[in-house]
């Protein structure tokens, strides 16, 4: 088992990474505050280790509540379900949250765990590859709204966040290459080594090899983490994590958050970006063509549906939480490795860029 | 003017208070962002001063959103209609929200605030003695719950409170005397020489003579913002601003939220939990009485009424989000102007207590 420790500027806690860590009581029983705990998953990540997990937490005061699969489900209404469970089981302030499953489980309860009492403990068990690469540093937590994605929601940092690599076994291989999209991207903006190293191991991850696995895990995590360091409430340079989101959340919005998990919209939305960087000039050429292959080696999609209105993604781009009142905030390569916020491009050249990323 | 600086750990903010201060351009000005304004008001208080605030707002990119008026509309569907506005007039993270109103409107469109992408600026104008004494210091903001009171919300600080004390001229008494109950709580939990002063200028302040209604806002902010200042996240003595509360919410959710305001109940709870100190034996004869003198000459009520479904109120004392696993906590008096934290009163105590304080 790996630790490693998040050291944030309010908080600090530390994210386990290894095997059978479901199973080890002592981490669980270390993090968990002393009142009732609720378990929250969801259909499908339930029926695999609800057992394993409230077999290690017997003897707690403890419920669980499973949520439909789903970005589609991540709703005001799903949120308030959460809600009222902790009301019906009369939890109280001491009471912690467990998020089993992926990012749309773990933003919910986090969210719920942020505004329930006006904040409880919150511990996270990622188990797809995303949520562990992604969702189990920065704090941020939350739901859609039918005109666009998180546009509620809470900061709100985990007591812990407990990664067991087991889980990866069982996640189906669409759902791991969508996770590969966000590894792919701390290589892109901030770690030219890093993106060598996944050029270079594609196959001993596509194998799902445990080393190989571990050490992508534990890079990503420390690349987020360094990153997020810098800048808890996402003024400046935590910015650039937005790589590929703006776009890619664009593509979701229009698409109804049905059509493309999250990160097979943030690899669409990075070669938009990467294309766009290309053409004002700002990252030299060939950048898009490395990054558009390495993506599609991971079996991701990387190319905007001819079908889709790109009037209506212009709209929703317009929305994006990510923009400021002077222009849209695109984050753009300066190089493969090395990113940068821009306020700069034109509706023409971003248009533009979405026409050329079109199928 | 006065200015009395907030000095928390992670922000400070200014409280202004006087006269005019809705029309002072440049207070305004100095504490919005650059975005938009969202104005959130009620269908009471928005008739009367939402004229002389747009005024000062010229030429800011404005909305205004009126809400119902009432403790029973402080629920998770208002709160949704200030997001979806939020949504529909595409606010970003540069937008600011000024509560113009009471206690209600500031607690729904402060969630707001906390959780519209994650949060946005938030300034106060309180309009009603109670929120100007108590919701403007703390930066609690919420929803209620069916089932209890402000059980979904979030610690989220305003930028600014600017409290003009002419809307005071329009406040309807049954509002005045209310916010009279916080006031008095301020003297009770933590100043006695404030209570002996409240006790001395309770006619001038039914005349709501301006001068003795400012000392009496000021000191209530500086007693506030003193405890807030020990204890931000309500851990410890910043509990004691719950005096009366616990009961005051049970009573609150039984009857509904619409027999009684917010204050009314806290008077009620408030010589309930004196009743039980004495009871107890923790505070000297003669408290309750004093108490109860002083809150009966602002005409507030002080006594349970005679067909509370007492069962019910148990019940709800349950869930108090006041309450830990260990014991119903409850703030008892140990003399008037001095308050502890105490979890060791008896089922039997306390409803003995209540039911010496029905009517």
């Amino acid at each position: 088992m790996k630790t490693i420790d998040v050291q944030l500027a309010e908080n600090a806690y530390p994210v386990y990474l290894g095997q059978d860590l479901l199973t080890q009581a002592d981490l669980w029983h270390r993090h968990l505050g002393t009142g009732k705990v609720l378990i929250v998953s969801n259909d499908v990540v339930g029926p695999l280790y609800l057992d394993a997990l409230t077999n290690t937490l017997a003897g707690r005061d403890l419920e669980v509540h499973t949520l439909p699969d789903g970005e589609q489900f991540k709703t005001l209404e799903t949120w308030s379900g959460i809600i009222d469970r902790l009301v019906s089981m009369q939890a109280r302030r001491d009471a912690s949250i467990i998020a089993l499953g992926g990012g749309v489980v773990g933003d919910m309860s986090g969210f719920a765990a942020a505004s329930y009492m006006r904040g409880i403990r919150f511990l996270q068990a990622p188990t797809t590859l995303l949520a562990q690469v992604d969702a189990s540093v920065g704090g941020k937590t939350g739901v859609n709204h039918v005109r666009g994605k998180n546009l509620i929601g809470a900061f709100h940092q985990p007591s812990t966040v407990i990664i067991d690599t087991n889980t990866l076994n069982t996640l189906e291989a669409r759902e791991f290459n969508a996770g590969m999209a966000e590894v792919v991207k701390y290589g892109a903006i901030n770690d030219p080594g890093f993106f060598a190293w996944l050029e270079a191991s594609a196959e001993r991850i596509n194998k799902r090899d445990p080393d190989a696995l571990n050490e992508l895990i534990e890079q990503s995590v420390l690349n987020k983490a360094d990153i997020v360091r810098q800048d808890e409430k996402e003024a400046g340079v935590r910015a650039l994590l937005n790589f590929g989101h703006s776009f890619g959340h664009a593509l979701e919005a229009e698409t109804g958050y049905s059509k493309f998990l999250h990160g097979e919209a943030v690899a669409i939305g990075m070669v938009t970006a990467a294309r766009l960087s290309e053409n004002r000039g700002l990252c030299p050429p060939g950048a898009t063509r490395r990054l558009k292959t390495l993506l599609q080696t991971f079996n991701l999609p990387v190319s905007i549906p001819a079908d889709t209105d790109m009037a209506g993604m212009a709209e929703a781009l317009k929305l994006d939480k990510k923009a400021v009142a002077s222009g849209l905030r695109l984050i753009l390569l300066n190089s493969l490795g090395s990113a940068q916020v821009d306020q700069d491009s034109s509706t023409e050249d971003i248009m533009q860029a979405m026409n050329e990323s079109l199928n």
